[in-house]
């Protein structure tokens, strides 16, 4: 059969999303959305939507939403981008930073997506292994003052293991290393407030920091596709003004997008709440003898003693009781489970049916 | 200043879409709008989508809505592919089926983000001219045989002048050309019934057709970005699999959609109304001693016997009278106005202060 698919494109493969289950009886601890659902006043601004909105192109760039959000992290519109989801911003990054060819970077492990939006690309992923507890290798400084990347990504907190990486270790990453540096903060909004985190004052001094942030997690609206960026003005401005489509986030989502920034009270319980059946769902766990990695996230990486098939038979338990969780085929994550936590009912399900299992 | 972007974007000049005015009392005749809102049922499914339809990653490939429009057209859902707005579809077929340095081939005018996508992904755009009447010249069949492109796109029923070629023009289009011959049909719901002008029956026996449609125009939708592709199951694979962001298209939106195709009476009734709008305007163009070019869309091309000065002179005015129009600073369009379908009363207005104007 003829193919029209260019040359390059042919041996790729694409991304393979977590399992999104038509039967909603299902738990979800799989892709590591929100328990708790959007803020009130988000569903309500729905049924408030004009006709007139939905008749007329949106704003392209998202104007009312950059100016809330700006006015969130002390930052001028100009400063952010908003995007269809924060895998937007990430291919808008390749596209606009790296040439078909050259060289981008990240830790292994990392967001699988990484290497699929590379490879579509023709870019060359430099993947640098992580160590036994997540952390980076001691020369990892070294790698990326001499790395010739046009990009670098990490996510911090990391997926999938939860790890935070200080603000320190990324202000002398940003510093020794000449591309642009992304930290993709997907689950920023669930790092402990005793952690006293905070990346975005460095984007002043820092003009190759690029912070991406999503409304998927932290505003329980993984359905909305709604992310944004973060960075010095020239930074964002062709992703903006050249590689983005014109229209790319619609007049729903951006107002609804808003709203829940405008609802930071109700999030912010939200993510206690997540953080408290975190510490329950680790306690669990340990319990049962499963070890499990620090996290700062909303979800926590199980470390299953018996190995691969342990994990896989574990991961089957929980499907059997009704509950999806992630299980990654890879080198170094095969005798884990990555567990998105859930309410403190969901969670107790899973570690009933575990400890039957286990028992 | 250090820049960040890769070297072969730094010349490349974005899209300029439309202008989209804050002032909402102005009247936007510049960007081809319906001039009629949605259908009743699309803005009472607003306050009906559960928040658990936000809280959840929608659906990756919009498989309802993809059931939906496949029964619309008489094909199945893998012959469909639903996209974040038609631009999201265009530039996913620059993305997936032309290489860096390959080329593509369009008519000129066209419309005008061809030249952009081309550009931004490095790829050749030999633009075809149309003759004075925007009909193809006589040697374009010869042109598609001879031609090296990976993908030729035409705009049909054609922006801006709003001529349609016709089936058999198509057919024997497809036949000679080695590429995938994109036919994007964004105003194709405005073509007159007695044309009787379809040709969604050529994708059976044609793998390399690409048809676009977007909701935007037909729909009352500008503001939802929702559009989609349709051609054989092959031919889309790789753009649902491989280039297209995972979630492209929202919760919301995919249910929007959905109800949007399901009242076809409605949208119908908006068709009828558009294209006897369209023939008052003519006329009254007409009147004024402007051409117009025959239309099957819901936009008027229309030329000003005074020239380019006095085509912006036009422009300016209509503005003065709070009513916004499209004019295109390019060779051939120069002393042209390109007028979006309004409503009578809209239209009533424009064509007053243009007799005043014109006196």
């Amino acid at each position: 059969m003829r193919s029209f698919e260019r040359a390059s494109l042919q041996p790729v493969k694409g991304y393979v999303p977590g399992e999104q289950p038509q039967n909603q009886a299902l738990v979800k601890l799989n892709t590591n959305e929100n328990p708790y659902p959007p803020a009130p006043e988000v569903l309500a601004a729905l049924s408030e939507i004009p006709a007139e909105a939905l008749r007329r192109y949106p704003n392209p760039t998202a104007e009312a939403f950059r100016r809330r959000a700006a006015n969130l992290h002390g930052l001028t519109p100009d400063q952010l981008i908003a995007t269809n989801g924060g895998d937007e911003l990430l291919r808008l990054i390749f596209h606009t930073f790296a040439e078909r060819g050259e060289q981008v970077l990240t830790t292994e492990p990392s967001y699988s997506l990484y290497e699929v939006l590379a490879a579509v690309h023709g870019i060359t992923l430099n993947a640098v292994p992580l160590d036994a507890a997540f952390a980076v290798p001691e020369d990892f400084e070294t790698t990326l003052a001499e790395s010739k990347a046009r990009i670098a990504f990490v996510v911090n907190p990391h997926a999938p293991s939860g790890k935070l990486f200080t603000r320190d270790e990324v202000r002398r990453w940003l510093e020794v290393f000449q591309g642009v540096l992304v930290i993709d903060e997907a689950y920023v909004d669930f790092v402990s407030p005793a952690r006293k985190h905070e990346l975005v004052s460095l984007i002043e001094t820092h003009p190759n920091l690029l912070l991406l942030r999503t409304l998927s997690k932290g505003y329980g609206l993984a359905g909305l596709r709604f992310g944004y960026g973060l960075g010095q003005a020239a930074l964002l401005a062709p992703m903006r003004h050249k590689t983005q489509d014109s229209y790319s986030t619609d007049a729903v989502a951006q107002q609804l997008a808003e709203r829940a920034l405008e609802a930071q009270d109700y999030a912010a319980t939200t993510w206690e709440r997540v953080r408290d059946s975190r510490a329950a769902l680790q306690q669990g766990l340990r319990a049962l003898g499963l070890s499990c990695f620090q996290s700062e996230t909303n979800f926590v990486l199980t470390r299953v003693p018996g190995g691969a098939a342990e994990a896989r038979r574990l991961c089957d338990c929980a499907r059997d009781a009704g509950i999806l969780l992630r299980y990654f085929d890879t080198p170094r994550l095969r005798d884990c489970i990555r567990i998105s936590v859930g309410t403190e009912a969901q969670q107790a399900s899973l570690l009933a049916a575990w400890q039957a299992a286990l028992a």
